[in-house]
């Protein structure tokens, strides 16, 4: 089995943390631990990255702390149970995470000391920023959605089985991306040229049905609307194979956001952006562009409502989004012209039609940055 | 490769339907066509079955008849367009067709008829009426959700290939169940004991991880929330080979809900209710009245929100509902305490509690009707 990372890091970290407390505490000290503000005034867009992470504005948690005695305890409650549930080989989510905390702390504990799931996520990532781990590190699972399909297998080191997934074998479902796709996880004969993300299952679904991943040689991936840390993650990866990662959306405001969150991160999750940002990722379409290039279009755009235009207006505002001359085009076109795209347009002449509309932009290398 | 239901059935029905048109305009009659009423007056609870399903409320739609005329028509192009998608083995969705209808009607008709997607979706309902066949059967997709673990095998005879897949071989992820699971699919080998459908991700995936379902021998699905077409469809076909049904939820509005509508069907699909429903289905819990018997539930229960209570209420004056003196007692608790119950509490005093859970539940068949 493929050395898991957690044995041999993440549980490593978690220990070396408690250590420390007690190291202090034995000397005499106030024990305390350093993470990093995630407040939106310490997210900033790293330049030379392309992403959105964090400043440098760090914060200390003191036990010996009036205001902070109770979390800096309830964060060493989590740092416990992340440590059992490590050692165990089993996994969670934040809310069961919550639940067990929620329950009880531990055989000499017996006060009630979270009440609410709010108190618990935020202490979480404190938890993730200072050890510079992911939270699927911790064995806590996040919400996953999405399908893939290419020429690729996954090795699922699940359950002390080894369990080989060929993605080129799974017919119209795909492969279910998981939580966590670093850990127990590895990707074997990545044979394909580039990945395709399109924001639409039904559009994947169409592509899947047309074999295009074959045709093309590409890995189809429908993160099913917005990416999920998993998908993002799994992204990344892919890009750090070398694969052009071209995106697929809708010309509207959720369209955007899905793209520019893969592309740069999110302020939520600046404090994991080297990991889950892709900014190597290239827009594809649909744009208000293509209207011009495809006449059939004109008849199908749709009216714009009022959340795309603020969103576009709110985009161009972006230093990341606005130094790019065809953004600007492209968002204030939707501002004057009030009317936006749908990706599934491009099944009208025939349904195959998304086929050839793709594979004459990747040809054409015909991309929005 | 299977025969497909579409070539024997569904494509020669509107075939059927385009000529039974076609003589009665050279009879010189007005065509027409019969179809039931949708209209929540038309849905009734069929006591035998225990279902949702029409009355004969049926209604006819004739083309000479100036209220009619332009639906007629709309009807017309969306039996062709359905009827060319099935002779090139294609599928899209009711967006796909809209976006084709609008474009274009054929080679002929250049007229606009089609101008929102609220026009046609109600058309292809009378379609699937009317040729007594599904949406899926016209090859239209509708969304998917959820995955699936356990001992059986699936024959997926996808763009001209037959793929198997073992969906105890799945890893992590599980089988993702598709929007269509009769046509051009078989379910091979099923060799479990039970169904156990779980509302929630997370706590499916918290039992997929502990091989519950190799333990215990069962399918374990999670629709991921409320259950699709297609997921209601693949509980029935499994009911259908003989196997319990068992429903794991919330004890909120949401989870009785989710369970409801795969039991008895749903007023929207009361057309069909006869092919999605699940009448034998049991609910397992979580229950207000597991707080009686798990004592540490009582530290875990959330208060009720107005959806909650009024969904309570609502739900004691359907007939096959209040008929069953448990499910009554269960919601007056919720009315009277303004508490509930998520499933995930479960896994507070350990991450596999839920696992003893269900497998007591199962042994005792305590179950809610």
């Amino acid at each position: 089995m493929k050395e898991s990372k957690k044995e041999g890091d993440t549980k490593k970290k978690l220990e070396e943390f408690g250590e420390g407390v007690l190291q202090e505490i034995e000397k005499g000290k106030g024990p305390k631990f350093v993470t990093l503000s995630r407040s939106r005034s310490n997210v900033r867009y790293d330049e030379k990255k392309g992403i959105l992470s964090l400043g440098g504005n760090s914060e200390e948690r003191n036990f010996v702390n009036v205001g902070q005695a109770k979390r800096f305890m309830q964060t060493m409650a989590i740092a416990s149970k992340c440590h059992k549930f490590i050692s165990e080989n089993l996994h969670t989510t934040i809310r069961g995470l919550f639940y067990q905390l929620k329950y009880s702390l531990g055989e000499d504990i017996d006060e009630n000391i979270f009440n609410e799931q709010a108190e618990s996520n935020p202490l979480v990532e404190d938890l993730e920023v200072s050890l510079g781990v992911k939270r699927e590190d911790l064995n806590l699972n996040a919400n996953r959605k999405g399908v893939l399909a290419g020429n690729m297998r996954v090795i699922d080191h699940f359950g002390g089985e080894r369990i080989e997934i060929d993605t080129s074998k799974q017919g119209r479902s795909g492969w279910a991306i998981p939580s966590d796709v670093d850990n127990e996880i590895e990707f074997v004969d990545v044979k394909a040229k580039f990945v395709l993300v399109v924001e639409k299952d039904a559009v994947w679904q169409r592509l899947n049905e047309d074999g295009f991943w074959k045709k093309e040689n590409c890995i189809l991936i429908t993160p099913q609307g917005q990416a999920s840390r998993g998908i993002r993650r799994l992204i990344r990866k892919l890009a750090d194979m070398g694969l052009p990662v071209y995106v697929f959306n809708d010309a509207d405001a959720w369209g955007w956001y899905i793209y520019w969150t893969i592309k740069t991160g999110s302020m939520n999750l600046a404090y994991i952006g080297n990991e889950i940002a892709t900014p190597e990722a290239r827009f594809i379409g649909v744009t208000m562009k293509d209207i011009e290039n495809y006449d059939f279009l004109k008849k199908l755009v749709m009216k714009a409502n009022e959340v795309d235009i603020k969103r576009a207006q709110e985009m161009l505002q972006y230093p990341w989004i606005n130094r790019h001359k065809e953004w600007v085009a492209e968002l204030q076109k939707v501002i004057k012209t009030k009317t936006k795209l749908e990706q599934d347009t491009l099944q009208a002449p025939k349904l195959t039609f998304i086929d050839d509309y793709i594979r004459e932009k990747v040809k054409k290398k015909d991309f929005l940055p």
